[in-house]
């Protein structure tokens, strides 16, 4: 299959930070994906706090349940994901396979054989196929061709990116900086998509690193603060995963004053350029949404709680109908007033106004008496497409991203197994 | 646009039996569609009790609103209904169009100046764009020209059928008859799909008329039990209408002897008859879902109720990756058991098992050992597909019935505004 790389891809990767104490090694498992690597593993220098959110679904993969483990203790040293096989509803086949991983990643990350790495602070993710058992040691194995080759993160993240990939067209990384206490403090991290993008509480893979000083709760904090803000704002197919997973680490290499709560100055300064990094990744998943040709934003306003205008904008981002419409450049904004009516919110249609593009089309439960359609016909033949709707019963507000639903979801989809 | 007829659709409409009361005739409404007939008027020579089941949009469209007000009375004399344009979300003009409908239809449904046939006594319906007004006058001056036209329901249900098609590739219709005290009681009803469909009381527009003797309360006792195993367990694209309605008028012509309460002898018959007519109209709205290539029914067993079957059974048929998987005839069951798992419901995986074809596939969590994907990959390749899942944790069980999702789906919806 050759499916080009998404229109709605950024120009290149970005020229990313490297975070101290953070070393990344590529390789491959000789499954699924050949000529190409398909196993990473993120070593960390030392013991670093480490935060993380994870998928709700009730069929949750093993890796997934693992790593729930693991954060009871709140540290990590390594970090091993492989593409091609999520080993998910692989039964205790797949514990198995995570065990044997956890333990050669822990061996591996030893220095001293008399202070060993506990098994608990590996932390492993899969994407893949789901249901399709793998030999117990293929990763383990892989590991130990990938580990002699861990070097610093600089210039290591776009390996690491691609590394991870299924259906994505282009690898996804995404850094920015701060300043705290008056010391740079970094954030770099990767994540994959790209089918199968509805998170709840997490989304696929997404790997965060960051120097600053901060104290594993504080960093759990402000990563699922983020995380509902970002990742669980997108949506490509409305399609949970088994395997959902967005991780954070704190390296403390930056030297700045340590964040020990949330009430310490620096920490909204951190969160802010967490966010960021978030946001850009959570964008970038949908940019790369399989089939995707448009990148839309949805804000839904005047309601009477968040989760009443995020369940009304997940609604919408999730109708096929309205993402087809999008598809073909129609500008049927009816089916928005479908979607937003079956979201399971109780509203008021008389009160209800729709915009396309900044673009009022209705208001007060009808379309405006001077509706002129050629604007925002205009405005749909673009790339991003802004899709506002008011309920006129609050001032809670929403906002989800999505793209469109095309002929190319259906040929990724349909035509091969994924 | 040239979608065929759908490689789902029976070999051709049913000899379907005439309901004596019930008179038939259609037209042309001079809007959106040119060359075919858009308006059908049912006029029912006797007030007739009437039970409904209606869309639970909060955007219900006014003809929606209009019958739900008029099912109060109980009593019908004439149906009217509209395709091309939904009358949805338009307002003030929406309401003035149905009255100026209702008011027209009451008039040519009166025989005797002295007792005019009350407006309440008209119900609507409206399928097509929503948002788009129209002129208030509309309908009720085709019907004015349709009026004359009307005539016994022998051989008239085909074009009953076809006048309120929209993306339908085939008119749908469904009859049956029963025995109720020695008389034969026949049942006989159209309907439409065939995108936006995901019922949530009701489903898009459902016409049915019996010519048993019934009171109103056990006719709506009826529809509503037999709607809830019918209309609402199918879906096309999860999308729910502005629109659905199902209405069921009895003419009490048969003879039977009269049904008055759910206990009477032959309300059971009926109400079987009844389903059979419902389950066969369900079904067709499916085989003639947008785009559909093949007719899937999912089972759920083992459930602690029958709620939690459904909606795990609803996630399954809904989910993009399952149906296209199911287009592309890839036994892919790893995305049921993810559709499984997104569901909302709460679940032992380790207990879950799958099945496709009859044939198990996983069971306990895992993939059978002695998994062959050969059966499988040939039941898939069939038209009709059956995916089965097992909880492991109730006796209660749901099922649901929908279609794959294919290139002509999104051919539809991005090409067209429908």
């Amino acid at each position: 299959m050759s499916i080009a790389i998404s229109p709605l891809a950024p120009a290149g990767f970005p020229d990313m930070a490297p975070i101290v104490g953070v070393r990344i090694a590529t390789g491959n498992s000789g499954g699924r994906y050949r000529g190409r690597d398909d196993v990473l593993l993120i070593q960390l220098d030392d013991p670093c706090p480490i935060a993380g959110v994870f998928t709700t679904s009730q069929t949750a993969a093993a890796p997934v349940l693992w790593c729930r483990k693991a954060l009871a203790g709140g540290v990590a040293r390594s970090v091993v994901v492989n593409a091609g096989n999520a080993n998910a509803f692989t039964g205790d086949a797949g514990e198995r396979l995570v065990e044997a991983t956890v333990y050669a990643a822990a061996q591996l990350a030893t220095r001293d054989p008399s202070d060993p790495v506990p098994a608990s602070q590996v932390f492993v993710a899969s994407t893949g196929v789901i249901g399709e058992p793998m030999p117990a040691d293929m990763i383990a194995n892989a590991l130990e061709a990938v580990a002699p080759k861990l070097g610093p993160s600089e210039g290591r993240w776009e390996s690491a990116a691609k590394a991870i990939m299924t259906t994505d067209t282009f690898a996804k990384g995404a850094s920015t900086t701060c300043r705290i206490g008056g010391k740079t403090v970094t954030i770099s991290g990767v994540a994959k998509g790209s089918g199968m993008i509805a998170p709840n509480m997490a989304t696929m893979l997404a790997f965060m690193f960051t120097d600053a000083d901060v104290d594993q709760a504080v960093l759990q904090r402000i990563l699922t603060t983020a995380n509902d803000r970002s990742f669980n704002c997108i949506t490509v197919d409305g399609d949970t995963s088994t395997s959902d997973m967005a991780l954070l680490a704190a390296t403390r290499t930056a030297g700045n004053p340590p964040l020990k709560t949330m009430r310490d100055r620096g920490v909204s300064t951190l969160r802010a350029a967490i966010y960021r990094v978030m946001e850009d990744l959570a964008q970038q998943i949908v940019r790369d949404g399989e089939g995707a040709t448009k990148f839309v934003e949805i804000t839904v306003t005047g309601a009477r709680s968040t989760k009443a205008a995020r369940q009304i904008a997940m609604s919408i981002a999730n109708s096929p109908l309205v993402k087809t419409a999008i598809a073909g450049e129609d500008a049927n904004w009816g089916r928005i007033v479908m979607a937003a009516g079956k979201a399971g919110v109780v509203l008021d249609q008389q009160k209800l106004a729709v915009s396309v593009g900044g673009i009022t089309i209705a208001a007060n439960g009808q379309r405006v008496a001077d509706y002129n359609e050629t604007p925002v016909a205009e405005h749909m033949a673009g790339q991003n497409i802004r899709i506002g709707v008011d309920l006129g019963a609050g001032r809670a507000s929403g906002r989800v991203w999505t793209c469109d639903l095309t002929y190319d979801y259906i040929k990724i989809n349909a035509d091969y197994r994924s």
